[in-house]
């Protein structure tokens, strides 16, 4: 049964709270080192059927539901097929 | 510079109350090929120095901030050395 999974993360330039507090507590933490960081959200999905129709479910699944386009994109890859 | 990345995921047998959410309204909507669903998280830092330095110093804030090891555990990809 195939298992594809979704990374969603914010578009270049678009803010992200939890990276930018992070950083900031990071830097308090004393590691100063630390020059960026940003954030990103996974989702597996285990799916019946091949991996053609999987794979477009899960692309259906990502751009209506898991993603903001305003501020997000996502990616699919393929961890079992 | 080098970046890192790391994902932070539920052990196997903890309840991941998100994907049980995310399972119950993707059935909802008719999305009823979805057996199984899991999230994680991923944090990617760009960190000053060496390689084997960056390395040792992003594990140290994943297993000591990022993780809470009772419930998740996690791991590092190198994703620009």
């Amino acid at each position: 049964m195939p298992v594809i999974r979704v990374d969603v993360e914010y578009l270049p330039g678009v803010e992200d709270p939890e990276a930018i507090t992070i950083l900031k507590n990071l830097k308090i933490l004393g590691y100063d080192t630390i020059t960026e960081t940003r954030t990103a959200k996974s989702y597996e999905f285990r799916i019946e059927g091949k991996l053609e129709e999987a794979r477009s479910t899960v692309d259906e699944i990502a751009s209506k539901i898991l993603t903001n386009p305003v501020i997000q994109k996502y990616s699919l890859q393929v961890v079992d097929p």
